[in-house]
């Protein structure tokens, strides 16, 4: 019976979720302009509402009840997965809570309007603020669940992972690129000196470029009965597994951002759909972690949307949605272009970690106190010319001051997106060795032992293990940066 | 502090109903096919938490508490209709709450199926369940609220509305129409032998007539910064005051009833819009039931939207959006179309009302046991024939199972269509009395002193006062058929 009543607990959880889940999707593609006030006090009262759920005391002794009950093996792994997203919620006062989310929202709103000025002098109280305040939240979490302070932070996105495994990887990736960089980027001047790059610019409805993306969005494999496709201002995957609300922004002169970004959030919404349905309303049943969803919209993106086999199936379509014809041998320099910059959004797949890298060093400094804010603009900007040779002393804006992550109390979340790339290459290279055909598939446009290897070891895994545990169960090994090592070099390495 | 213990308590409501009306409104216009069953279970539990929180058993205390502290006006009235909307909501046992959901669920899902066969018979044992449920209820609504049965059950959707009141008003309106109807009919004759009808046949796109919509809205008052309109299979006014979504949906054969019903949702969607703000949570702060709403949907569709001064205004209009020249010749016959029909929500206005008037006999006898629902099919032939010359025997589709709403459970709401065109055509002859000119306004496109008549008699109201007390507040006298009488003989009457 307790088990039941923790059903019933993740059930009434479960419709709050949908419910933000939708409003948030609403807000973004459908919401009235001046709709914006009630909506965010609307939900406001609906994630207080969880957060007292999620946190009834009484949790415990259901969970400890439960566990005294016959329960099957997913009922145990069920119950422990609840009791890990427990203490991960309960382990910061109230007190705290409340003061972390006026300190971030204020901190964030000054980033907001201090940032298109690169005024880094207004802005550093806030951050500093908000740094003092992540040394405290580190603390508390690492005491209860007994972990060094960074990893307690790490644990809320990725449960499992841990600096002591991620450190020598990212050490290893970073030596490697620094010397990769400058020779990607001479290959690619001889590649085009061969055959110039023909301008991506041109003509392009938005109706056509839509039609080409779901076209796509279906070819790999998302299911259009539990999903849509429509426009935001920033792109993203939102909804709730059964009808997952994926976005994109189109623009008219050129069609390869908007596919690009398709592909990527399709490969978020392929996890969300095959999450295991009988289990939807528990944790266990949930997408594991950012790092692994990183993966899957990354294993879509550029595994297989930036493959040179997949573009002899996707050109077609592209000529027959855009009504125009592109060659391989035009295209793909496009698809591959690789250019040193200081923004991470817009980094290509060989300088990204560089740029994530930088940061994970940077906010671990920050919160051992071995740095402090006043002295991150020079500390940035050597890291900045170390691994990308630029510099970003005179333009605070698109240095330290480019990401919302900070200024909104995000820390231990950066590595998420590279360690997405790696374990995207690394199920990329199991698939491989499984199935030596696999680019033959692809460049016929068939998924299907693609889509299936990944149903049965990612995505119906769900939150069933950590993220190493699924990683490893799935490849065969622990995280291991030699196969996105080996991707780059295969690709950009000449 | 037991008012802003109160104040908290609607506005916990308040972010559930919003989560409620948006989940609602996504459903009918972006939902994915298959995303019906998860947002159901979602609708249920949050329904489930808002009836729990709406009937929270300390709420009867925090009012005591509230009361014996100093309030102002517009507080004190906040707290008497809280409390009737409690007691409207409490005034059931769980068990029966439970019971009547049920039965009316499997009897709206019989009714579906057996609906489009005509299968009165399998349909009969669903419909009598209900009744019998009903006359439970009324029973019980009747007993704590100290009223009689069936004006027990319109208090749920009119509070004020009394048998005793409308039975003599239905009972004028309807002498008047069984006359009138073949006269306007013999009328209507008439003027087609003078002036054939032009058919309203054509090419309208889809974005043609939505652009022309949007700016009709626009010219009747609606706030497109706080609404927007979209598509669905059955057009509705829903979302929140703050961001009204409105509906439509579109033929592209005739643009005449894509128009007219974009007229009558924005009539509901300027209340809405036009709501006191600052009490948008409280239940004193609504509008104010089924009949005043659809006394402002009817205004703006019937008042305004087939008033021959609009249209001198609206041609020009029509002409620019959809490309085409039409004369108010041409067009008022189909504005102004008189049909005998057996289908409610296909009659125009001289006849609307006879489908309701019957219903709302034929329920009271229903409900106190003066009919049963095997003699249903009979007695409704009876009055259709008495009323319409029509006979439904053997059509018991378009007979009693044509609505939605006994199926469902709903008694007692049919008289508030009604009793809504009786009261816009009572507040615009208010309007008339203090504005002779109002029809040279309107047929300038000038709907300013309209509009902020019904802001300050009719909006800006919402409940504070029982459905007849703002009627006669606003207009200066109790529900009087003659408005909408000598508004039916000079529109139709020759």
């Amino acid at each position: 019976m307790s088990f039941a009543k923790l059903d019933d607990h993740c059930r009434a959880l479960g419709a709050l979720e949908h419910a933000l889940s939708i409003l948030g999707t609403d807000e973004a593609v459908n919401m009235a302009p001046g709709g914006g006030e009630a909506r965010a006090e609307a939900m406001a009262g609906l994630s207080g509402m969880y957060h007292r759920q999620a946190t009834d005391p009484h949790v415990p002794d259901w969970i400890a009840a439960a566990r005294a009950e016959e329960l099957t093996q997913e009922q145990r792994v069920a119950v422990d997965e609840l009791e890990r997203s427990y203490v991960n919620l309960t382990c910061l006062p109230p007190e705290f809570v409340e003061r972390k989310m006026r300190t971030g929202m204020r901190s964030e709103q000054l980033w907001r309007t201090a940032r298109p000025k690169g005024d880094w002098e207004a802005f550093r109280p806030a951050l500093e603020g908000v740094v003092a305040l992540m040394r405290e939240e580190a603390a508390m979490r690492a005491e209860v669940l007994g972990l060094a302070p960074y990893d307690a932070l790490m644990e809320q996105f990725d449960p499992g992972n841990r600096s002591a495994d991620i450190t020598p990887v990212f050490a290893e990736l970073k030596a490697f690129l620094v010397d990769f960089l400058p020779r990607a980027l001479a290959v690619q001047e001889q590649r085009r000196a061969r055959h110039p790059l023909k301008p991506l610019s041109g003509d392009y409805p938005v109706e056509r470029q839509k039609s080409l993306g779901l076209a796509m969005m279906q070819a790999v494999g998302f299911d259009m009965n539990h999903g849509s496709l429509s426009v935001s201002d920033h792109p993203f995957c939102g909804g709730v597994p059964t009808d997952v609300r994926m976005t994109t922004r189109y623009r008219t002169d050129e069609f390869l951002s908007a596919l690009m970004g398709i592909l990527h959030e399709t490969g978020h919404g392929l996890y969300e759909q095959n999450l295991p349905k009988a289990w939807a309303h528990w944790p266990s049943g949930k997408a594991r972690g950012m790092a692994l969803h990183e993966s899957q919209s990354l294993f879509v993106e550029k595994q297989i949307g930036r493959n040179p086999a997949f573009w002899h199936f996707a050109l077609p379509l592209v000529d027959a949605h855009l009504k125009e014809s592109w060659t391989i041998e035009d295209l793909l320099p496009h698809v591959h272009q690789v250019t040193r910059g200081k923004i991470r959004v817009d980094a290509d797949e060989v300088t990204y970690p560089l740029h994530v890298i930088l940061r994970y060093e940077l906010e671990q400094e920050l919160l051992s106190g071995r740095l402090e804010v006043r002295d991150l603009p020079e500390a940035w900007d050597a890291k900045m010319q170390a691994s990308l040779g630029i510099s970003t002393l005179d333009d605070p804006k698109n240095g330290p001051m480019q990401d919302v992550h900070w200024p909104s109390g995000a820390f231990g979340y950066f590595p998420s997106y590279t360690l997405g790339a790696l374990m995207a290459a690394q199920q990329w290279a199991a698939i491989a060795r499984l199935n030596p055909d696999v680019d033959a598939e692809i460049s016929k446009g068939d998924f299907t032992m693609v889509n299936a290897w990944r149903r049965d070891n990612i995505w119906l895994k769900a939150s069933t293990g950590s993220t190493p545990e699924i990683l490893e169960q799935a490849t065969g090994e622990a995280l291991n940066p030699a196969h996105f090592i080996a991707h780059l070099e295969a690709r950009y390495g000449g």
